[in-house]
């Protein structure tokens, strides 16, 4: 699976970088590898297949290998790394909570865990009441789900194409992209309908205004065939992330959230990956005049520092389980280490203006830079994106849109888009690929110097894409 | 549901202890309620029923309210606690490692991930090959399953009644017990099975070696019944833990093995609550002479310090999965500062002779104690268990065997049950109590002194029991 491989699997770095020995030969490098290969099972891949890249350090926007090689980090990670690696704040409240109480179960009151699930409501939307908190992005789908369908009395979810939801058993069959592809449906009850995407329609629309009207109108033949009675929720990314950086058109999320109204159904936004400061909102919801009822995060909401995750819950949702017990739960539920790290993440927002630099950079240094690469290469087919949180549509015909590597291209068919990204690395650059893109993806405290050598580096990485180009 | 609220709703604290009043009234601890109560959604409760009792502090084996109202741990807050709070060697290697580097994304090559899975498959079974790491058990589980189904082609997963595995979609609806009730079947590829439990047998034996070959036939059965070519996997919690403490008789749990060998079954062992000394040993499977195909861990592999699971695998399902690619991931698995506390946690059981200690104290401290309790207090049923993890079976008729409150009691009818926690708590002990049972789960490290001080309050607390008596 290709756009997995590029996200999650380094297989390709070493191929494309000539092996093992241009690592270096360290014993502690040696070491970390050998243990790594020996003992460690991986995400998403097959283990015979790669050989992981062994990091030594990581500070701000970079981090460094153990030969000294460095790497501006252009996907923040899983783009969870918002306040890059090693931030001084986010460090000293970890060990501050570490020395003061580690840890202690949900069922007791804590300090952290109240202050962090406050600070949450009071940057939410109007009507928010409560957060529940759980280990990661996954687990949060899976109890907004949860909460959804206990608090509605129903149980089909629509979720769209085109996106991720996790990879537990219903946010995977949630996730409508390949990575669910091998895995079995777990959950039967879930529904995938189209949401917008301009460039790739599939409304046979031309412009974003048509692409919104179309887009809501499908979907509302689809809740009318599926059976509104039946449908406990509407989950959509508010800005889809791994699938495309797909920024809602004019008009749709609005929409969307009226034919929830309509038809008695709930809207839960996923902002696991846009949380927390990637488009320059608290929530991007928040730039698009839409309220939902049940919000999910994580990612962002630490950095990642301590798995975290969580739901915002609405006051009418939450209300359905004043009296009658919310079936459901976990040992590391407000986990007070990981909430001191989000408590944190709140005061370095404010302390360093995160959500205005982001704003500004994505404005002044990145929109700017990618309207250029669209003028000058060929390959860049569409650029689009938002805040700190860009894709480049990377294609070899502009006119038909054909995209620069096939839908979930792998080996010899994916060595177009291979060669582009392994020209970013080379360059010491690690991007956020997926697909036939180049998506943009920094720390939020990535310096405007290092910003802009970042995109220089894509800029000729394009040239790499220029020359698969075979349109007019 | 009454066992849960035992487990993870403090109402019952509130009601039985006289009203908030008794918790003081300072600032500090006057915000972390109303923080608590105005922002947290919690586990397993109803929002309008509980009154989280707020901690300001912990140590060891014990914890304190914010009037200095000091608790015996005797529940290692949830099962998880297994160094106790604070313990000055996670809380260094936690502090270290945020200060190093406190997180890197999976696909990349990290020292104390690989030397973590490194030191666990060392202590697992033979053939034990690598370990997937998750960010708690619930996860274990989904992906133990999945590393099943998808290693075997089948898709079936045996569970066994009286069980927790955990509160996601296929792990609640694996689960065993009440709490599995109010929530939806996600995954309809699941079938329970009794397993052996001698006190209530389901199988009409009276000894432990009829009681296991009674189990094994029933499983044997049940599994042509449904059909072995469609079982991926048998899952039991090795040592069943909140639903009673129930050690596998003589011969089960090889018995079990010889059944999935001869049908072409896996075997799961979910050691989430059991892993990590809680019986004494690394893994609980190693003191009964059988070898599962996955392991499931969590809880106790940092103490719950920073959140962490995972399952250890075995050769054959990882050479499953060395030239395909595994369909399933997540951004925190080998959480660095997680792995950092694991790696922290074998020292320290080597250091501190924790496994030697959990036998001895088990042998030497508790298990007679509670022999003298069953001879004492008409109210014990039956005692048993193993390690630091026991259980006192409360009934009103020995004879009988009528447990002290009906099953999966609420309201009035645990009030007899409840009375004997809140003698307890107001003792100063909290319990891990479940259903009619006192369980006995206290860190590992807890000195003899609080052990004999907790089995002194819980001997006066059975008087309360015994009041309840109506047998002869």
């Amino acid at each position: 699976m290709q756009e997995q491989r590029s996200i999650t699997n380094m297989a390709d770095y070493i191929d494309l970088n000539g092996a093992e020995q241009s690592f270096g030969d360290t014993d502690a490098q040696r070491e970390v590898r050998q243990n790594d290969r020996g003992y460690v099972f991986h995400s998403w891949s097959a283990q015979g297949a790669i050989n992981p890249l062994p990091i030594a350090k990581g500070e701000g926007a970079t981090f460094w290998d153990y030969d000294g090689n460095e790497f501006l980090d252009f996907s923040s990670q899983l783009v969870n790394l918002n306040l890059g690696h090693q931030h001084p704040g986010l460090v000293k409240a970890i060990q501050e909570q570490a020395g003061r109480l580690a840890t202690i179960q949900p069922a007791m009151a804590n300090d952290v865990r109240g202050e962090l699930a406050k600070r949450i409501v009071e940057h939410s939307f109007e009507g928010a009441r409560s957060v529940f908190f759980t280990n990661g992005g996954a687990e949060a789908i899976e109890y907004a789900v949860r909460l959804a369908r206990q608090s509605s009395g129903k149980r089909k979810i629509l979720s769209r194409y085109r996106s991720y939801h996790g990879s537990t058993g219903t946010a995977i069959t949630m996730t409508g992209e390949p990575r669910r592809w091998a895995n079995d449906v777990i959950d039967g009850e879930v529904v995938h309908f189209f949401g917008p995407f301009v460039y790739r329609s599939a409304f046979w629309a031309t412009t974003p205004e048509e692409e919104t009207e179309r887009a809501l109108a499908h979907l509302e033949q689809q809740i009318q065939l599926e059976g509104a009675s039946t449908i406990a929720a509407i989950v959509l990314e508010t800005v889809t992330g791994t699938n495309g950086v797909l920024v809602p058109p004019p008009g749709y999320l609005p929409g969307v959230r009226a034919l929830c109204d309509k038809y008695g159904i709930l809207l839960i936004c996923d902002e696991v990956m846009v949380g927390f400061g990637r488009t320059g909102e608290w929530f991007a919801y928040q730039a698009f005049d839409v309220k939902p009822d049940l919000v999910t995060f994580a990612k962002g909401v630490n950095s990642g520092y301590v798995p975290l995750g969580g739901v915002v819950i609405s006051e009418e949702i939450h209300n359905a389980f004043v009296d009658r017990p919310f079936p459901g739960g976990l040992t590391y539920s407000g986990h007070p280490l990981a909430c001191a790290a989000g408590v944190a993440t709140f005061d370095i927002f404010e302390a360093e203006g995160i959500l205005e630099r982001v704003r500004d950079l994505g404005a002044r240094v990145v929109e700017p830079r990618l309207r250029e690469f669209a003028e000058k290469h060929k390959s860049v087919g569409e650029y689009r994106g938002t805040g700190l949180f860009w894709a480049l549509e990377l294609v070899v015909d502009r006119e038909t849109h054909e995209p620069l590597v096939p839908f979930n291209a792998a080996g010899e068919a994916a060595a177009p888009f291979n060669a582009v990204v392994a020209a970013c690395k080379a360059a010491g650059l690690w991007p956020f690929a997926a697909g036939n893109r180049l998506q943009i993806a920094p720390p939020l405290v990535i310096s405007e110097e290092d910003l802009v050598r970042g995109l220089d580096i894509i800029d000729a990485a394009l040239d790499v894409a220029d020359s698969y180009y075979t349109g007019s």
